[in-house]
Order: structure tokens, then sequence, then C-alpha cells
């Protein structure tokens, strides 16, 4: 490829080849027929009955234990109308998703970090917080976390629940990544550990395609249910047409081989990724993580993420602000990369450009 | 029909026999074909390029004044996060859309209501008010407005465009119906006679169906700008996918011809509910709107409309509350009767037996 090609680290965006175009058009086709009038007219705002259904089934809860949206972001915004009032605090990982935490404070959330290792949370940075503040819910990503890539440890997830009971707070777990486990073993999920205690996310972005507009949360009916209105004052119905054109995917048994189609095309990207940084920028400590979308950098010293983004801005490269994913300061040399929008030749000469730009700003 | 069957005047659903159902299923195949990358994945939260373009051009104004979304209403809580502040005063008509009251409380306004008459708001009340008060906005259903059914004159709309100039108050004009016109002239927007001072709203619920969740707003490119970024914070993209299909189901030449067969449908059902009206229930005084999805009724002296739904409930009928449409009170006596989603028979049965409840009530 050549070095005028423009190369995006930024966001989160699958790759376009892995979308199943051809099958949602047959099922749409399908669904329209048989459901047409269903999913073109008017609805109850915890989703398509059907696909609520099916999506009960497959998680093995009750249907009114599952609140479907237009994607998972915007549910956490129906979260903050129905919780969180002005000074509220609520924790997040540091760092942690930038989306997330500018949602939580234009709720006028006090957003406040909770360190992130290799293996989750610092338990003992936790601890230590928890008996300073009494948060509305602690949100956390805990497989392939973004920004960093990190999978917090069946440990630290029991001691995490623990905490939670004993501090009474709502864990808001963030999954989206959790099937696209590249290598090692699956962690049990908080919800599966504490179903009480935790509201469960997740969303069809990465594993069909981010225009299905489809997430949901699993939990409690009770709060689902007062999620769900602050949904219909909003929006009255979700996205049924794709929602409904999504159940037809799904039902049709596409998820599976789409997983693992999306294993095979991602998995060697990690691998490239990985090998160009040690190739090419050896002293910058990268996350080497098992699945998902993203690893991180921490920069060598002296190389400030800022400094480095305008440096790769003269090579026709865009990489993300790490500054926005601490809460509260931090992440001067964190660098995120998403690696799964990209062929093995376009990381190749990204990570290339990278170490030049690190060549040029390191002081 | 039996007396047993139930009947709905509650909300103003279309017409599922009127939903294009085959011709979105084959927009789905020619679009997912054509353009399934750019539908399916993340894209620009003000909307799809090709339907933005479409739309403006439709509309004859720029791209750039042009902010879809996953239903309007939706649109309106947007423009909330970015412009309210609660104890913000925001002028509705009185009764208005319940939805729209509840959601500017939501975000903490001051919801204040103008008087409507027969011919659009109260220009003395308004005047009145505007002494009193600055509010943030007016948010007006001119063409047959909801629940009533009034349309504005154009003399009231133009004394409505004055009097915002003079008090530098932002319109908001809700339209969903303004195309599903059944008899008489066409009056001018308000956005046609005041771009800079409108901001114009309307949806594809009532023309194609709710389930394509896919409405927009018009105006000041600076303040969709800014709407748009509270969208995007909130859910990235909007819903691509049935907003791709719609518009290729737009582009394709559809909508004329889909006007022309609602209006077919439903003129002879607003004709059926007024002869029913005229027969059933004389003293009561009915709206006679020229368009739209409903009409309005002034119950009879002694009769309430909370006995009435109590007493419609026994007889398998549900009607809307009266009380939710008027932001200070009033409407005791106020009946909303949605007319577009009912046959003609259903319409001369409902209207029968909302004729026994009106005896059965009436003190």
């Amino acid at each position: 490829m050549s070095a005028l090609e423009t190369i995006n680290f930024t966001r989160g965006v699958p790759a376009i080849e892995s979308f199943p175009t051809a099958e949602l058009a047959a099922c749409a086709t399908t669904v329209l027929a048989q459901s047409g009038d269903a999913i073109l007219q008017y609805g109850p705002a915890a989703g398509l009955a059907p696909l609520r259904t099916w999506l009960a089934e497959w998680q093995g809860v009750k249907p009114e234990q599952i609140l479907t949206g237009n994607g998972s972001l915007e549910l956490v915004q129906f979260l903050c109308t129905a919780m969180i009032k002005p000074g509220d605090v609520v924790f997040t990982e540091s760092p942690s998703y930038d989306r997330a935490i500018n949602l939580f404070r234009r709720n006028g959330a006090n957003v406040i970090g909770v360190p992130l290792q290799a293996d989750g949370p610092d338990m003992d940075a936790l601890e230590a917080l928890l008996a300073q503040h009494k948060p509305k819910l602690f949100y956390v990503i805990p497989d392939f976390q973004n920004p960093s890539g990190a999978t917090c440890s069946t440990a630290k997830r029991k001691r995490l629940v623990e905490l939670a009971e004993q501090h009474d707070i709502l864990l808001l777990e963030d999954a989206p990544y959790r099937l696209l486990r590249y290598r090692g073993t699956e962690e049990p999920t908080l919800f599966e550990l504490a179903p009480h205690r935790v509201l469960h996310m997740t969303s069809f972005t990465k594993l069909i395609a981010p225009g299905v507009r489809l997430g949901f949360m699993k939990g409690d009916a009770a709060i689902l249910a007062k999620i769900g209105k602050v949904a219909e004052d909003t929006y009255i119905s979700p996205g049924y047409f794709a929602h409904g054109v999504t159940y037809e995917w799904l039902r049709a048994g596409n998820l599976g081989p789409q997983i693992a189609k999306l294993k095979a095309l991602y998995a060697p990207r990690l691998e490239a990724i990985l090998a160009a940084l040690d190739k090419y920028i050896p002293d910058a400590v990268a996350t080497r993580p098992d699945g998902g979308f993203f690893l991180s950098l921490t920069l060598p010293e002296g190389v400030s993420t800022t400094d480095l983004r305008a440096a790769a801005a003269e090579r026709n490269m865009n990489l993300a602000d790490g500054l926005a994913f601490f809460p509260q300061g931090g992440g001067e040399r964190f660098l995120r990369l998403p690696f799964c929008a990209m062929t093995a030749t376009q990381i190749e000469e990204g990570i290339k450009r990278l170490a030049e730009c690190v060549k040029a700003v390191r002081k």
C-alpha cells in the first residue's frame, strides 16, 4: 500500500467485509412477508416481541429481563435519565469508553475513575474510593476492555460483585466484545456471578453491523421497566424494521457461523498488530488482549499522545485522543489502537508510520 | 362487527393496510446490494448522506439544514438537551401533543399552554403570556393539530412569526400530518414565512410506517449541528438500515402515489366519523378537521372524559385521557378521537358505543 493512503487508528469500527449483507437482504424479504405489519407498526418500547423472546432464551432469562434499544450506548442515556441525578457519583474504569464517560457527565454525574490494571480494576484503589464515595453505579467493561484491551480476571470479578454487594452498588457491565475471543478461555460474566446486582449490556454492532442499531440490556425486570419507560417517552418504539430483520437473521441460526467468521478474520489482525509493534516500536508497552477490537500502548517516556497525533496527521494517519478515556486526567502517553477494520498490510504500514512518528516527536 | 370487538380511540396509529410492505422489501434488496457497506457501517449522526441530500432537495434547503433521527419525537429530546435548562419556559398550544409536553417537562422546562382555538392559538392570550414570560421556544402543530384537529389560519401564522421575531423566540413547528390534507387548501408553513426563526419538523411515520423510525428537522444549520452533536453523543448514528431502505423508496418516486393512496383511504374515514357523530352524539361539539389523524370533541355539559373512559372500558372500548394534553389543567370534557386506523364499520360501531357511554355517565 502507498504511504499516501490514509490510515485510521481512531474508532472501533468493524470490518466492512464482515457484514452479512446478502443474508440481511434475504431476511428483510422474509420477515416483511411474514411479519411486516408488526415490524412496521408502533409497538412496545422494550422491543419487538419475538426478538425479545429470542434474546431471552439465548441469554437464559425471562423476556421481561431484556430491554432492547437502538444500540447499547443510548440505553446508558436512558438509565441515566431514570437513575442519575446531578451530583451523583458514577465509577468507571480509568481509562474507559469515552462516549460512556461523556454521557454520565452530560447527565450531571461526578465521574470517578478506578485505575485499570492488566487484569481488571485495581481492587485496592476501588476499596479506597468506596471508603470515600457512595457511587450510584460502577460502569465496567470486563472483556477486552475499551480502550485498553484488558480482561478482568475471574478473581477480580468475584471480588467486584462482593464489593458491590457490601456497598449496595449497581454494576453496569458492558460486554460488546465478549463473544470475540481469539484465544484463552472465557471468564464468567458479572451477571452470572450476581444477577440481581448487575445490568449486563451488549450489542450486535460488533457481531453483525452498526447499521442494525441493536443493543440490549439484561437484568432486573423492575429496573428495566423503569428504563424502558424513559425509552418510550423518548422515541415510542425502537427501530423495529432493522430489529425485525436482525431477529429473522438470528432465528435462522446465523449468529454462530458469523462469530466464527469474525474470529477467523480478526484474530490474524491482532497477531499482525502485535508482531508489527514488536518489530517497529519494541519499547512501547502494549497490552496483549485475547479478543475484541482494541489494544493499547503506553508510549515511551517523553512521547505524548498529543504530539504523536500531530505528527501522525502529517503522515496521513489519524489517532484517537488518549486523554478522553481518562475521567480524571492521565493518559498523556496512552494510545488506543483498533485493529479489526484494517488488513494486515494496512496494519504493518500503520505501525511503521507510528514508529516514525514516535521517533520524530521523542524528546 | 360484534359489540365484543375491542375498539381503540387511543393513539394516532396509521392503518396497517396502508403500509407499502412489498415495496419496502424490494427497496431493502436493492439498497443492500448497491449501498450495503454505507448503511451497515457507522456514519454521521446527522443522517445517511444520500438521504439527507434527497430530503434537502425535496424541502428546498441545503443538506446541512436537515437533521434526521429515529422519529421526530426524539429530536425534540435532543433539542432539549442542547437548549433547555431547568426552569426555562416553553410554550405549547393547549391542548398539545402529550408526549412532547412530557419531554419538555422531563428536561425541567416550565411548560405554559397557549389556549388553542379552531383557527390556531389565541393570539390575545399569546400576547398576554409574552408580556409575562420569555419562552425559549413555542412548540406548535399548525396543521391538523394533535390532539385537536385544528389548523392554524394563514393570518395567525403570519402574526405568530411576527411575534416570534419581536420577542426573539424560536418556533418549533411540528408537521407530521401536513401532507395528509383531505380537503381545503394548504396554508404556508411557519418555516416558509420565517426560515431563520423556525425549526420545522416532520416524519415518515404517518406517510410510510412507524417502523422506519425516520423523522427530520429542517432549519438553521448551526442550530442543527448543535442538536446533531447531542444525537451523536447519544447513539452515534441513527438507524441507517431502515433509513437506507426509506431513502431508496423515496428515490424511486413512491412518496407521491403513497400520499394519494393514504388520502383515498383516510378521507372517507374522516367523513364516516363526522357523520356518525352527527347521528349519535349531536350535542357534542366536534372539530371538523381538513386532514390528519384526529378530531376532538368537547363532551356535553356534565359528561367528563374520566367518567366516559371508565364507561367505555366496560364496553370494550379504550379512550385516551383528555387531561394529559393540557399542560396547565383543563380538558375535563376533552376527547381526542383518532380515526385513520379504523374501518368505517368500526367507526360507526365505536361512535354508537361512545353515545351509549355518554348517555350512561351524563349526570
